[in-house]
This record gives C-alpha cells, sequence and structure tokens, in this order.
C-alpha cells in the first residue's frame, strides 16, 4: 500500500511539474510563487526517497579516508565518475598534479618526567610533517600561544621540543572564527620553532571539545628554515601537560616522538567534472563544488564528503525533475583541497586557458550539518542578490544571506575572474571542530536530515543562481 | 599560567560589570548597547567555565531516567534543591499529586508466520498502557494510518491485533510539525481499536529515524471504551513488518506479546522552585522552567534533561554576575510533564490561589540543539515585543522571533492568567525525534557547545523580560 501511496506522489508531482515548467516562462510577477513551488518540490526530493545519506555512507564506510595521493583517492574519483553518470550527467576527469605525503606506520608519542613516569600521548602527525628518523627526544618547553614562542630568545628553546597549547576560542559563536585564530600555530608552528633551534613541535589540536582525538591538518615549511617534525596531540592530553606542569613546576619534563611519515614524489590525480548543459545562455558557467580528498584519519564524512554529497545529490534532484537550466551547470569534485588545492588551482586556469565564461561558483565545505544559509564573497550587486533570495528560504530556516567566504576550492577562479561572483554553503558550525580532520570525522556522526537539508538548500541556490542570477 | 590568565579575565570582567550597572540607569538611547555588553557577558559565561554540561551530566549518568512516582524523580528533585541552594537561590518545594505508572520487567514482543517462523522485535510498552497478564497473542492487521483504522468495519478488527504503522512526515521542515501530525495516533490509538475489538494495538514509533529504538509516551484511555494494552515498536521493526507483508501478502501473521506494566496508586511528589527577588517591582513574577521527570528509557537528556539544565545555568549566571532583577524571578523544574502535567496545573492553580501577579513565563522543552529563537503566544504587543529582541541576538545566530507555542508546563498559567505572555525556547528540531522518549536520548548525544549556546539564549532573554518587559 505505501508503493501505491508512492506512485500516487510521484504522479502528482510529475503534473505539478510540467505547471511549473509552464509557469517558469510566463509573466514576472508569478516569478517568487513558482520558486517557491520548485523549492518545495526539491526539499520534497530530498527528504522523501532522497540518497544523500546512502551516497555518503557508501564514500565513508566502503572507500574510507581519501588523502591526496593514496588508492582511496583514486577510488574516490571512479566513484565519482560512476555516480555522475548513473545520474545522467555528462562526466569527465580533469588531470592534475598532487603532492603525495603520507603517514607511515609509526606514530607514537609520549612524556617523561625527570623521575622516570611515562605517560602515553594521543598525537598525529601535521600533513607535510617530515619524519624523525627514528625516536627523537628532548626538553620539553610549554608556550600558551605562537605570540609567546615568538616572543621567547632562542637560547632558551634551542635543543628542546616546543608544545604551543593554544586553545581554541570558545567565546567565538561561530567556531570558524575561533579555528581561523589558531590556524598559524599549525600552519606556521614548526618553522617558528625551527628559527630558534626547536628540534621539534607539538601543537594542541584544533578542536572546542576537550576529547582523546588529535586533530591533523596542514602544515608548511618555510623557505631557507631547517625542517623539524610536526604533530598534534588530544585536548585531553594537552589538558593533562598543562596541569602536570602547573602542579609539578619544579619538575623537568621530556618529550618523545616516533613518526615515520614522508613527502613523496607528485602523483598524478584528477578533478572530477560532472556538467548539465544550459539551454538559453549555454557558454555561461555555473560551477558548485566541494573536495573529494579527506585526510587520512576518520573518513573525511564531515569534511568533505558531506559537501560532495551536497553537491551530487543536488545535481541528481534536479536531474530527476528533468530540469532544463538556462546556463550550463557543472559539479566539480576537487581533489586536494587538504594540502595544496591543486585542483582548485588548476582548475581556475584550466577554464580560463579554454576562455570560459564563469558567472558564478558555489563551495560546500563546512560539514553536513543543518542549514544557516549562504554568504557572498562578490560585488555589491552580488550581495544584494543574495539578500533578496532570503525570503524564499524563510520556510526552510535559513537566515544567513551575508557577505562572506566562498571556499578554498573556488577561491583561484576568483583570480582568473575578478568578476565572479563566489558563494559559501552555511551549515550550523558548532559540532563542526568537534571532528575536523580527527577519527571522529565519520559517517555515524552526520545526521540524515540535516545533510539532506544542505542538499536541498544547495539544490534550490543552484536553481536560482540559473533561473535569476545576472 | 592559564589561571593567572583566568584571573584576569574574572577581574577585567567585574570592573566591566559595575560599568553596565551604571549604564542600565542610565538614558535610554544607551540602553541597546549596555544590553549588548550584557548578553554577551552571559554568554561568555556560558561557553567558558559553564556549568551545565557538567551539572546534565551528572542528571543522566548518576540519577538517569526519571519517570514521575520513581526513586529516580525523587533523586532528581533533592538533586534540584541542592543544585539551586548551591548557587545561592533561595528554594522551595511545591507539594504535587501525580499518577504512578511503572513498566514492569517484563517485555517481549515478536511476530509469528503461519509456517511458524518468528520474528522478535523491539518494543516498548506506551506510557499509560495497561499489562497483557500473561502472553496475549492474535492475528496481525496492519493499517497504514489512524484515519484507516476509524473507517474499518469492526467485523475486519474484532479479536485482532492492530498494527499502525503511520509514518511522520518527513517532508516538513519542523519536526514537532511531523511529530504533531502522529500524535493521535499514540494518544487514541488503542481506544480506536478497542471500539472495534481489538486485544492490543501497536503502533510504529514517533520517531524520523530508521533505527532498533523504540520510542514510547503517553497515551490514553477513553471513558467508557475496553483498556487494552499499547505498545510502540522500533522504526527498523515497522519497516520490516511492512516489507514482509509486501512480499508475502497471502501469509498470515500472528503478533504476540506481553508486558507487565501497571498504573499504581497516585503519589505525593514535588516541583522544585527556586527564586531570585525581584528589586523595584518585587510582586511581579517571571517564570522559567522545564521538567524534571523523563519517561523510563534512556537518561531524559533532551527531553527534558536539557530544558532543566538551561534554566538552572540561566539562573547560575546571572547570580554569578551579582544581577539585582527588578522583578522576581522564578525557576521551576515541574514534575510530571509526561504523564499528567500535574506539575503545571498545580503550579498555575497555586499562584493564583496566593494571588501572585504573573506577567511571564518561558519554557524549554525541545532539546538542547544550537538555538533558533523563540516563539511568542501572548497578544499583539507581545509579540511585538519579542520581535523586537531580534537584533540582539543576531550575532547569536538566533533568528526565529515569532508567534507560537509557549510549553506543556507553563500552559495552565493561561487560564489562569489570560494576560500573561508565554513563551518558548526553540532550538534547532532536526535530531530531536531521533531520541525522544527512546533509550537513545542520552547525555551523548547532546552537544556541549548546543547546550551551553541553549543556557545563554535563555539567560538573556530572561535578562530583557526581566528589564525591559511591559
Amino acid at each position: 500500500m505505501k508503493n501505491l501511496h508512492h506512485l500516487f506522489i510521484i504522479s502528482f508531482l510529475f503534473v505539478n511539474w510540467n505547471t511549473i515548467q509552464a509557469q517558469t516562462n510566463a509573466i514576472n510577477e508569478k516569478k517568487n510563487h513558482s520558486d517557491s513551488i520548485v523549492i518545495r518540490e526539491i526539499y520534497n526530493r530530498a527528504l522523501s526517497d532522497g540518497k544523500a545519506y546512502e551516497n555518503l555512507r557508501y564514500l565513508c564506510k566502503e572507500i574510507g579516508a581519501r588523502v591526496t595521493g593514496s588508492s582511496e583517492a583514486q577510488m574516490a574519483i571512479e566513484w565519482g565518475q560512476k555516480k555522475l553518470a548513473d545520474y545522467d550527467i555528462n562526466v569527465s576527469l580533469q588531470e592534475i598534479t598532487v603532492p603525495h605525503w603520507e603517514r607511515g606506520t609509526k606514530e607514537a608519542f609520549w612524556i617523561r618526567s625527570e623521575n622516570g613516569e611515562i605517560t602515553k600521548i594521543n598525537g598525529l602527525a601535521l600533513g607535510g610533517s617530515i619524519g624523525t628518523n627514528g625516536i627523537l627526544r628532548g626538553e620539553l618547553i610549554v608556550f600558551n600561544t605562537l605570540e609567546d614562542l615568538k616572543e621567547t630568545p632562542a637560547d632558551k628553546i634551542d635543543g628542546k621540543i616546543i608544545f604551543i597549547n593554544q586553545h581554541m576560542n570558545e567565546k567565538h559563536i561561530q567556531t570558524f572564527k575561533a579555528y581561523g585564530g589558531c590556524y598559524p600555530v599549525r600552519g606556521n608552528g614548526a618553522s617558528e620553532g625551527a628559527k630558534k633551534g626547536a628540534l621539534a613541535v607539538i601543537i594542541r589540536s584544533l578542536g572546542l571539545a576537550i576529547d582523546d582525538h588529535p586533530h591533523t591538518g596542514s602544515m608548511r615549511y618555510e623557505d631557507g628554515v631547517k625542517q623539524i617534525p610536526a604533530a598534534a596531540i588530544s585536548t585531553s592530553d594537552a589538558e593533562r601537560i598543562e596541569n602536570l606542569i602547573l602542579n609539578n613546576p619544579e619538575v623537568k619534563y621530556e618529550f618523545v616522538l616516533e613518526m615515520d611519515c614522508k613527502k613523496l614524489e607528485d602523483k598524478i590525480s584528477y578533478n572530477v567534472i560532472g556538467e548539465i548543459p544550459g539551454n538559453s545562455k549555454q557558454d555561461e558557467i555555473i560551477t558548485i563544488g566541494g573536495h573529494l580528498d579527506s585526510w587520512d584519519t576518520g573518513e573525511g564524512a564531515h569534511d568533505d564528503g558531506a559537501g560532495i554529497i551536497h553537491c551530487l545529490e543536488a545535481f541528481r534532484i534536479l536531474r530527476s525533475m528533468n530540469y532544463i537550466p538556462k546556463h550550463t551547470l557543472r559539479v566539480v569534485f576537487f581533489m586536494n583541497e587538504e594540502n595544496g588545492n591543486m585542483g582548485g588551482k588548476t582548475y581556475a586556469q584550466w577554464v580560463k586557458e579554454k576562455k570560459e565564461k564563469h558567472i558564478a561558483a558555489l563551495e560546500s565545505d563546512r560539514g553536513g550539518f543543518a542549514p544557516r544559509g549562504f554568504t557572498c564573497d562578490g560585488s555589491d550587486a552580488n550581495l544584494e542578490w543574495l539578500k533578496a533570495q532570503a525570503q524564499l528560504f524563510e520556510d526552510y530556516d535559513l537566515h544567513v544571506f551575508d557577505k562572506g567566504y566562498g571556499g578554498v576550492d573556488i577561491g583561484p577562479l576568483k583570480k582568473e575572474y575578478p568578476e565572479i561572483a563566489l558563494f559559501g554553503f552555511v551549515p550550523d558550525s558548532q559540532r563542526y571542530f568537534d571532528m575536523h580532520h580527527s577519527p571522529n570525522d565519520v559517517f555515524e556522526n552526520v545526521n540524515k536530515r540535516e545533510l539532506e537539508l544542505g542538499a536541498a538548500a544547495i539544490a534550490s541556490f543552484l536553481y536560482l543562481l540559473d533561473q535569476q542570477f545576472k
């Protein structure tokens, strides 16, 4: 009986859809009304019999973590090709050259007091770090912030192992702001330490929750500065060290680590590109995307499995509605956002070389949480257009329509197309940094409805971009 | 070093707070500015060194589920008294008479095909149901909706066991709307079945996720109609039965159940009441609250541990700021919301008898998720006042300031005080019905920051009610 019920709904919708198609060609004052019908239909398709959740399960559980250059990254590329083709979307690969860093098989961290007491620590090498070449040990010196380290004379640091215990500021309402405040610790900590003779730099994980999961992420070595190993330890271990030192200020501690991660030769990899050709404005391109690579810990469920699935599902839904776009709609599963952004950079250069005309792009790379809205990196007119969409999304709990960041992958398009409007999808940010780059970023921590609502919001936004964006 | 840092922040804040106190007495055009400083300070205290998460852990893990009339409910009352007293809030108990229903120790559900195949089912007696008095079995008859049951002649139902497989409508964006649509199935299903001779009524759990957790909840027997057992089974079991019957339409199934739940004598219990006396308008009372009882499965973490903690933390924060309110502020931990609402009903009668003046009340009973805003059940002027608060909360991601429901516990105040303004706290609703009334409603499923942001929103709202509400 349920199947009959579904059949009924489907036939009803097809009738409805024909009405919509007629309406979109009709007089302007009916525009908003027909848009709201299309958006309602998109949401219905995402929330009933949507494919987002099952597709994310597959990407997380059957493929798993997909660090750039790994076999799993290649698996994900081939999965993406197949999925897009299955949904009747033209698919192609764009070859790119990517860096290749591997964690290796040995990672151990502990501290040892001068009395010989040993405390094991949960840690992860930072992405891009060199290995330790066997066990590395040195006297532990703790800094509360990167600034403290910079202000300390080299003779106090030389020959030691630095721990930078900089906390993300939990008072920021938007957790990305708190992340931004600590980002340089991860990125520059090693080189800042090396300049003063440190043997290695350990950082407090960039996460707000106190738990045992270390959070990795990219770091970079400054040219001309000695390269030293860099790792992150869990927030609960950071608290333990903080308390140990607070309670035993006279005791000296040694930090000990072993990591056999290494940088390998660059590899060939791919962006996966899906396309629905436009009708009246075929030469004008609107791109949406997320990144297919992830860090090598967890399953890259929120970062950025969710973004990939949002965009895939948006295209699937529009296709299932037999939607014929005005502009050419393109979805890109970018490779290598996490450690090099070669996918984003190469895509922007490539389309410019082909003399394509790009008018707008949107990225989803902030997790699969309940949608809050969209931000715009563009002109005042672009921002005005964005704000005008707010009322269409009011019933869907979206309220952020504001100036803001687009995304790392689509960012390079701005250089090639200064006039382009870049948009960022903004889900709720509260839980993101509990998982981000950690073993905790797994499928089980993505909520089905929240993921589906994200896909629906993006599909609706893409529809509006296509219909109304100037 | 961190402790010194904290000390510095605290002294800074006390200075700041004196400034604020001066400002609140100053000219009106400075009002909004000083309000925004107070709100920022409330959020800081909730997000840094807040007590909400640890207090919820205690309530969930050290006490646990707290069904009305149970020892755990009494434990929670005594915990509430102690907590409020610890935070320097005047505390008292209000005696109430409550119903007492117990699940018992035997609960088993299975179906048996005519070929003898047995499928075990995850189920829970609905709250208020009678037991089965040993094993009860009968031919299974399935309805897709309560309406289908009502429209079916009695001779098709007589002597059988009914399964009402009514799905919550996943297309609703607000999950409470989907819940409302199925609420009568749980409440009235048994009596509707009994009118047609059914032996027992089984319902599909009121939940949106497909999983193995059955969701209990209250049901009622219609006067003059035979009382028959009622239970809910998990959504995944409901799907299994749906598929079994779809794939084997010719096969007959028997539903078998045993439950030894029972209604006992009414008991004496308590509302826990905390109060901060008002200064200039001491006789005018503003109440906030949630409910201390829960269902007997899970830990009542979101329903309504979170609401209790929101209100407790709001009072703790205002107290920690040495805030002297104009009005008398009262926090009530209501007892028995889940199956009788005797806490809410008795409180309203009692305060009316004491001739108290009540101007506003707020309830938090929608879980501990990221805040979205507040709804108002009151006059047009009340609604206008609510909408005017929106801008103060913009930076905190709150955007719902609209007409809507207050809450079950504060609802009876309306009868005694038709002029009262009732407000409901509105967190994001997407994950609520994954946990609600099920073994899944545990502490681990509450996010620390989301809980803290709820407490901060409510503390800020209470401050604004006290300062500005007319």
